[in-house]
């Protein structure tokens, strides 16, 4: 039998394991920071309305350009932007690869404030960008005098800043981005994915674009969108951007199926978005709940949040799943990360992690 | 305003243009070897029930393993394949970028035998891959000894043979495979993805599998399966292969849509290549005329024939343009290549290029 060892596999990818959470069946899964509420009803039909029109020409190739998709994801930004400063992908995470593609390579660099998405290294990897890892403070935030230092001691081709940060839900000030984009010589990418879910009022990196034409913003329709398994990642640029990832995209990579779902839900941005207040106050809930049974649950504009004060995260993982729970073991010592899901599920989430906290309370007095 | 020459792009990129046929809107579009058959009504209405049920669950990330979608196409394939021989990707493009980025890289090769698939060297500068191209014999043709005395010459860390060639459409017998496969120290790849279109009994090279575990034969359902709006690539090849590839591939890269649509169509897989004869048809009508109107149509396996004897492969291009026929300039002198459609669409390309023949031929005897 030929193993991977076998195989002429490229150095930097022997003895690495592939990318993932686990994926178990549960019955409350609030492991990898999706919306759990389904898509509403209308929705859903439109959606599947604009599919039935799409199959009609399947066998032909879709368009290219996603022309329309650039058209309403632009209006939807809002901000004045056209589709000419629009990119899309299956995924911010291709989006993020086709930014390394044009960007990165052999001989850059990109840094990022640590800890954060763990998908920014492996991006790096696979296209031979060297990674920097800059570690934020100990509240995970970023100053301007901190992030300015980093740059001028690394000098990197690609700056990216997750705002709000995953995994630890850090709100990221303007006033830092602006600092940022200003200093750095190359790109800078700020990975909005989550910002839907910051306080009301917090403004995006999209009103800085006309001011920094090396600036980026990338989103996903994955999380406030209810989109994940659509596979939606797009960004805001400067059109000359947009140019420059057409280069390295390949042809025809969203497909016409994907191109007609996400105009459905574009259609219906505002049904779609509806859940957001309501995902906002479980995750306001669970920092409360958290704190009261003796954790220490970080400040989150995001919609999960990243707590410490756990002794042994790994037990305490198994314990919930035992519990019908899937939360996340971040790889940071003494903290778990949870989805804010729906109130239902937040509260099969709380009442299971305060029964382990009472038997942890019992151990210790007993 | 900015331009592309004022970012930080990658040295490499400098200068490019984008790939792409032109997109145009034409009555009759032979230019990118689509199948122009609609997909059957009764298929369409399957794959459509799949992708109502898909959207119930649109929130959440898709199966990042995609293994119904595994099973199946191991179950189309047939050969004794399993689930864990086959790998699936956003194109057959996105595959053959998988394998690049784990066998290829900065400081490896891949070799080829020109001309064929003109996105295999962009594939190659993508990932930092040098590209070697062979030439083939004047008929397009690759021998043993040819093939052996480039593998001696380059030793090329990826072979792909692609049989059915594009842009030729020449055949690639087995024996050529086997004795690349026998004597090639890195990965070989057979780009089967007009394979369906060839003879009858053509054997495919996915019954060399198991006698060479280096060995990948890549497939797609954008051409027979009539599905090239879907965007779905796949390949079978020896377990440790497909592990290999899970390092590189990004996390949920094909969607809840994809993985649902290409479901449906596999359900009905002899409805969706009952066209595969009829087109072969046309194919063989196509250069049986153009050989009678004095071109010089090269021998093929596939969906589309390459023909040469055109004086001026731009003026003809416009020219049928002109009639509602867009083929395609494929940058060989004096050639053309065109996708065989329907009847009715081969009707229309060949009697316009008989009248442009024929306009030729008065004035050479005016």
């Amino acid at each position: 039998m030929t193993s991977l060892d076998d195989l002429p596999l490229r150095d930097n990818l022997r003895g690495k394991t592939p990318y993932g959470a686990p994926q178990k069946t549960v019955p409350v899964a609030l492991n990898v920071n999706e919306n759990t509420h389904p898509i509403p009803e209308a929705v859903a039909h439109d959606v599947l309305g604009r599919l039935a029109a799409a199959i009609l020409t399947l066998n032909r190739y879709p368009d290219r350009e996603f022309t329309e998709l650039r058209e309403q994801l632009a209006a939807y930004l809002g901000h004045g932007l056209v589709a000419d400063q629009i990119w899309a992908a299956n995924g911010s995470n291709e989006v993020l690869q086709h930014i390394f593609q044009a960007f990165g390579g052999p001989g850059r660099s990109v840094l990022s404030f640590t800890p954060t998405y763990s998908m920014y290294p492996l991006l790096a990897g696979g296209t031979d960008t060297r990674w920097i890892g800059v570690p934020r403070a100990d509240d995970y935030s970023i100053s301007i005098a901190s992030a300015v230092a980093a740059l001028d001691e690394h000098d990197p081709d690609i700056v990216i800043l997750c705002g709000p940060n995953n995994p630890t839900g850090t709100p990221l000030s303007l006033d830092v981005i602006d600092a940022v984009a200003s200093h750095a010589r190359g790109m800078v990418v700020v990975d909005e994915a989550y910002i839907e879910f910051a306080p009301e009022g917090t403004p995006s990196a999209l009103s800085l674009l006309s001011k920094h034409p090396r600036l980026l913003v990338s989103r996903t329709m994955s999380k406030a969108f209810a989109f994940a398994g659509a596979r939606v990642g797009y960004l805001a640029a400067d059109p000359a951007v947009t140019d420059a990832l057409r280069l390295v995209r390949l042809p025809y990579h969203l497909s016409a199926l994907t191109q007609a779902a996400a105009l459905g839900a574009l259609a219906h941005s505002d049904e779609m978005l509806a859940m957001v207040g309501e995902i906002r106050e479980q995750r306001d809930r669970i920092v409360v709940r958290l704190r009261e049974l003796g954790f220490t649950p970080h400040e989150s504009a995001s919609n999960f949040v990243l707590f410490g004060g756990v002794d042994d995260p790994h037990a305490v993982f198994e314990a919930l799943l035992d519990r019908g729970v899937l939360v996340r073991d971040v790889g940071i010592p003494g903290h778990l990360r949870v989805t804010a899901g729906t109130e239902a599920e937040t509260r099969t989430f709380l009442t299971a992690i305060a029964e382990l906290a009472a038997e942890r309370g019992n151990r210790m007095t007993s």
